[in-house]
């Protein structure tokens, strides 16, 4: 099957005098995740993970994708000619590099990409890599797929519903009130806005294009006094419609986005080059286009107190569903028959039960045994293995509630443990606790707080390659920035309102893997004449397996704040528990 | 005498038509440390510490420093014209912001500031910054003091001399031969090196022209295949000039380094634009102008076998004569008379007796009770407060010695100390320990690290806005980049045999200051299935005051780390001591 459409590729490829083409995992938004439609690089590679890049030239066909994804990539290549190129690893060339060596007898120096599904920024520095590795070239007004992809999925045209101000907190007015101060303070006419979580963020609506994020596709132009969202009406109701044209929202077609930045009537205006596509970018015709980065991402990454209060709420449902199934679990499992896959539709199920309940808010990750070493796992039915009652089950789940959005990870025993996995599952545990214990500066980025929850595994000559934190949506998309917490320098400080993932994890390849993930918020912790610091409070309300515990590698602080931890998860959740299940987590939370 | 020293400058300013003059602190070898001639902004304003920048309009004046100096700027700038703004501090506007409103309504928009003391980076940056705000426009090519500094010291003549091959531990050629794999490596034909000590390095020469650093001043120019030094020929003794024939270098005036420039006969040339001067970036006529950092710091950064044993070596003799003065000074404080300069001096005094002794590698910090809480304070004959016997006394010194640069802080209780400076002098020490046990991850950069120090001071609301660690020269500059471990962003990783400081703090504005001080050696530790770890060896070999410790604040972890250390330094310095001084540290390295 990718055999059959490499060579359709190819075919194109010689009859646009193409050396190669480029295949990224995004959108015309920028999106993390995206709907059917956008899914190239999966189509033409059968690689699924939510990142990576493929590249196919006349003769040879590669994908480069990070750590997260090794193993998973692999196994999915095997028997198709792409070869795996691992990001970050000493001796894998870039894509340039690598496209540089094999065009370098080529005819054609010149490599297609989408416009469309790049951003700005992105297209900018493939081009400057490309130039330098044997002067190749980039065209990127060709999409390829729009020919070879027969039965590509259309645009989605799911209906967009309204998030009430209830949970909202703050109007539409008022959102689009302090993005144009924002505007002004960097003296800016307007803002093309693309990212989706941005749009349905300012505007106070929900959609369900993209699987598992409750976005709708659109474009909204923001003017010194004129608001324009570019989205197909048909996704609008009679309710959707009015509440727009209230707000004086005008509404043009999805596909006008383009136009209107053409026929833009103000002196400047503000593109962020790293959110907007290529193709949107090179259509702006204004006296001036400020680059800079969009506002909007930091103001909706600070949580307001209804935001916050309905993570609260969301939290304690879903933790009274994974109490309910880590209780079902291990019976289960001793009983037989259980699988990953078979555990994590009951989870589904739990949480489905749940009043405001979305839907998931990612693919269930459930991991037995030397499964939960890949890092970004989902049990496939060729996969799919059976629980028996031993070893460690890694479960990384989340849900989407109207009032909010949860991600939770917790390495559950599903009976006796081998003595490294003891130690392992203890020293992750270190981990998370120290980085949820710290006290911070008002200002400090998630670089700087991120070997605090490595410290305890570097130590003792484990890491893991992934990053440690990043936000989380208020019923939006479960990975949000622009703050995260790793290695990589992230410049955006953590601030009061922020909600951050704490999620260290070890992946033992082939054996087993560990991970341990709450959500937290920050909230102000003390001033003082060293100045304001921060704390988390943690929103994640779950047990956290202690049969696993080795006690003397914790220190008394650690050992404290589980005590502590647990008795609160007992004190929120006990009273929605029956009698059976109330038992259990009682036990389940005893003091160490 | 600033007073008068500004009414020349504006004369200046009115006959050039220029809005206002930036004094900034450097030389034309983007040095921190100058030679007196540049040390321009220092004249002007008054203000000597080793950072900030003087700027002058025909109104006002005004000075940029950081937090290091803010309480010593304060003190020197009174009585003057000048205001102190204090870098990273909400609400501190930029120069550029601060320039743009005073000269809003001024008839020159023009702004002076000497190319030969800017970086070209440094230039292009500023010029960006005051074009945005209001207009303003920088003239580089005047060098206003050159008119109005009539006693402006002259160049510096001191003798070049040789470091020989067995300290130096890798010899020119075979320097020069790395550096120019590298720039192959990068496709470029030559560069130009003006940092003092890369040149200094790259050559096995020292010099003493700058106060505490054994430079020289000088550019060397590589091609392919020749290479030049632009130095002033009175400084070569018989010896080096052979030294340098033998070694094909071509010697020529200093002055005529842009002219080579402008006559470079290569196709492209590497500059560094955050090393050299913009007044010789701008001279140079190439085809290509390669903008890629030098590679030479990281080779410098990296210590070889030869420059490892040295700096051994140089800490046992440091050593030694701190053991001896830590020995001399309670007693001598006790009887009276001693003060913070004639302890520094005392100090040195005990230091010049070592061999290969060179001088000191920075001017001492010795500051009692409220001076230890200026950062960088230096004590002057009106300032220099007598010492009594309680409270605490953070001296920060180093040395020169032929085989290697020493730099460490150790804070002394004299004699009574409050619960405060106790509970702070724990956790200082806490952090300082927690930083040398820690193992990290080949690759890891010194922010990533950086909060590992500060975590116990966090946890109680301290926090300093130093950085915790700065590489150390072999016999070099005691300020070595380009790692560094700080919270603002140093990409450059931690590698095998770079030499660190490990130095948090804490200042209590008005009451006492708290710093400990090693310098670290980074070594391998251990590879396992998660990657390679490194690990930190302690070079510096002085005890740590344990009088002021709260036992109860360390863990066993941080207690045994003392004990070790204090295991070693007693083994490694009492046999180069008297009887006294050897009962005195036996003591003083007991077990806790």
């Amino acid at each position: 099957m990718i055999a059959k459409r490499l060579e359709l590729l190819r075919e194109e490829l010689r009859r646009e005098h193409l050396g190669a083409y480029i295949f990224n995992t995004s959108d015309p938004h920028n999106s993390e995740y995206t709907a059917d439609r956008w899914k190239g690089r999966e189509w033409i590679s059968g690689f699924n993970g939510s990142a990576g890049t493929a590249v196919v030239t006349l003769k040879r066909a590669a994908l480069w994708t990070d750590s997260r994804y090794f193993i998973a990539a692999e196994q999915q290549l095997k028997g198709t000619e792409f070869l795996l190129m691992k990001l970050k690893i000493d001796g894998t060339p870039t894509i340039a590099e690598w496209l540089g060596k094999e065009l370098a007898d080529n005819d054609s120096k010149e490599v297609g990409a989408d416009g469309g599904t790049h951003t700005a920024a992105d297209i900018e520095e493939l081009r400057g890599e490309l130039r330098q590795h044997g002067g190749l070239t980039l065209r990127t007004n060709f999409d390829v797929l729009q020919r070879i992809w027969k039965d590509r999925p259309a645009m989605p045209l799911n209906p967009i519903e309204l998030q009430p101000t209830k949970l909202a907190g703050e109007t539409t007015e008022q959102k689009l009130s302090r993005i144009r101060k924002a505007l002004r303070d960097v003296h800016a006419d307007g803002m093309l806005m693309s990212q989706l979580d941005d749009i349905a963020w300012t505007l106070n609506l929900r959609g369900s294009d993209v699987h598992c994020c409750p976005v709708f596709i659109s474009h909204l132009l923001i003017g010194s006094q004129q608001t324009t969202l570019f989205v197909d009406e048909r996704k609008l109701t009679t309710e959707v419609k009015s509440y727009l044209a209230d707000l004086n929202i005008t509404t043009r077609p999805y596909e006008s986005a383009g136009e209107a930045l053409q026929k833009w009537g103000e002196w400047n205006i503000l593109i962020d080059p790293n959110e907007v596509s290529e193709a949107l970018f090179r259509q702006v015709k204004a006296h001036e286009i400020i680059r800079k980065p969009s506002s909007v991402p930091i103001m909706k990454a600070v949580k307001n107190e209804a935001e916050q209060q309905g993570m609260r709420n969301a939290m304690l449902k879903d933790g009274i569903a994974l109490v309910k199934w880590i209780r079902w679990l291990k019976p289960a499992v001793e009983a037989g028959g259980q699988t990953e896959i078979s555990v994590s539709q009951k989870l589904e199920q739990l949480r489905s039960e749940q009043p405001l309940y979305r839907g998931l808010s990612f693919d269930t990750i459930a991991g037995y045994e030397e499964h939960g070493a890949i890092v970004h796992y989902e049990a496939t039915p060729e996969t799919d293995k059976p629980l028996e009652p031993h070893g460690l089950l890694l479960v990384d789940s989340g849900a989407q509630y109207q009032d909010g959005t949860t991600d939770i990870t917790r390495t559950i025993a599903l009976g006796p443990l081998t003595d490294e996995q003891r130690k392992v599952y203890t020293l992750v545990l270190k981990g998370h606790i120290d980085l949820q214990l710290l006290h911070f500066p008002d200002g400090a980025s998630g670089t700087q707080l991120d070997a605090i929850a490595r410290r305890p595994l570097w130590q003792a000559g484990l890491n893991y390659l992934h990053g440690t934190g990043h936000g989380v949506g208020a019923y939006l998309n479960v990975h949000e920035g622009p703050h995260q917490i790793r290695m990589e320098w992230k410049p955006t400080p953590l601030r009061k309102g922020m909600t951050v993932t704490d999620e260290p994890g070890i992946y033992l390849e082939g054996r087993f893997g560990v991970r341990t993930e709450n959500v937290l918020l920050v909230q102000e912790a003390e001033e003082t004449e060293c100045g304001r610091f921060l704390r988390f409070e943690t929103l994640t309300l779950c047990p956290i397996d202690t049969t696993p515990i080795l006690p003397e590698l914790l220190s008394q602080e650690e050992k404290d704040w589980l005590n502590q931890y647990h008795a609160m998860v007992y004190e929120k959740i006990a009273h929605h528990l029956n009698d059976d299940e109330r038992l259990w987590l009682q036990e389940a939370t005893r003091p160490l």
